[in-house]
């Protein structure tokens, strides 16, 4: 028997992502965003939806462009401090201790020390409510050799990525493999 | 040391949303997508992309509605199957024994075995380019009483959705939860 919970913010699993700009001055700046994902193949775009108040929606409407930085389970705390602070007030970087690296490719900085990076030139700007939805068109994906298996894919179970579970705001990490896609359900 | 993969369609983790939409004819049609995701709390909004191709797009157009129901682990081979096949060939309520339930709210069906569900009516089409970004407004969220805990909040250890790998192509549950967000990064 299903419940009628109401209209509310509820998926499960939601990404955790680490998003990267730089500021007016060039300070680097990361915060943590939960509503996003991938949105196109071709060209490959990530969406991550911020609302106008942030520090980050002005600094991607300057600099057109953002990365996404994926934490592991052992940043968690990093992460969640990365969303309750503003780059604003906070030197972000500084009180983590984590390092910016500047894009090569794109106008953003990203953690050096998280696994999976995702650097993205602004395409689109929608506006949608309380939120503004940031299209980026991925230029390059990068990702540290330790979490990559035989033949360049990047392995999740290595990676270690956190899940946003809004309903009881809770971080979780990655569980067991299941199957192959395109392939497991080939029969029923 | 990072290795640069590549300008491709890679964050971890994506969710595994089984989209359904009634066509032309009235019949109930569910397809797997995993390019979506929250995208604004106030209207609350999910976005979903899907190929051009797909019969579901179509749907969506027509229709102006969808819905996401949440597949459990126990529904991987279901939701993969969902994924390789087309509704314009195949009637895949049929062939997978699961019911369709007409939503009250938004003109598309669910799927009344999943545990999760998500009524939504469509407020925006963006094109993107391989990819239509739909934006439905969260018109109702539904759970069974089974993966509720105390307090009407959704339990994702219960609700055991899949999250999708996009680079090795592999479907892998929850794991362990790590901390309670908006709280355990305070002190860092």
């Amino acid at each position: 028997m299903k419940q009628s919970l109401g209209a509310k913010t509820l998926v499960y699993p939601t990404p955790v992502f680490v998003v990267g700009t730089f500021d007016a001055n060039g300070k680097a700046n990361v915060m943590t965003a939960a509503w996003g994902g991938i949105c196109c193949s071709q060209p490959p775009c990530v969406a991550v939806s911020l609302r106008k108040a942030t520090y980050t929606h002005g600094n991607i409407v300057a600099r057109k462009a953002f990365t996404i930085s994926i934490p592991s389970e052992s940043h968690v705390r990093l992460a969640d401090h990365f969303g309750l602070v503003s780059g604003r007030n906070v030197d972000k970087f500084a009180v983590s201790g984590l390092t910016p690296v500047k894009s090569e490719l794109v106008d953003a900085p990203y953690v050096k020390e998280f696994p999976l990076i995702i650097e993205c030139r602004l395409v689109h700007i929608f506006e949608l409510g309380l939120h503004t939805q940031f299209v980026g068109e991925v230029m390059d994906v990068k990702a540290e050799e330790s979490v990559m298996r035989a033949g360049r894919l990047v392995d999740i179970k290595k990676v270690k990525p956190l899940s946003f579970a809004p309903d009881t705001q809770e971080y979780y990490g990655i569980g067991d493999c299941l199957g192959k896609a395109f392939s497991i359900g080939e029969k029923l």
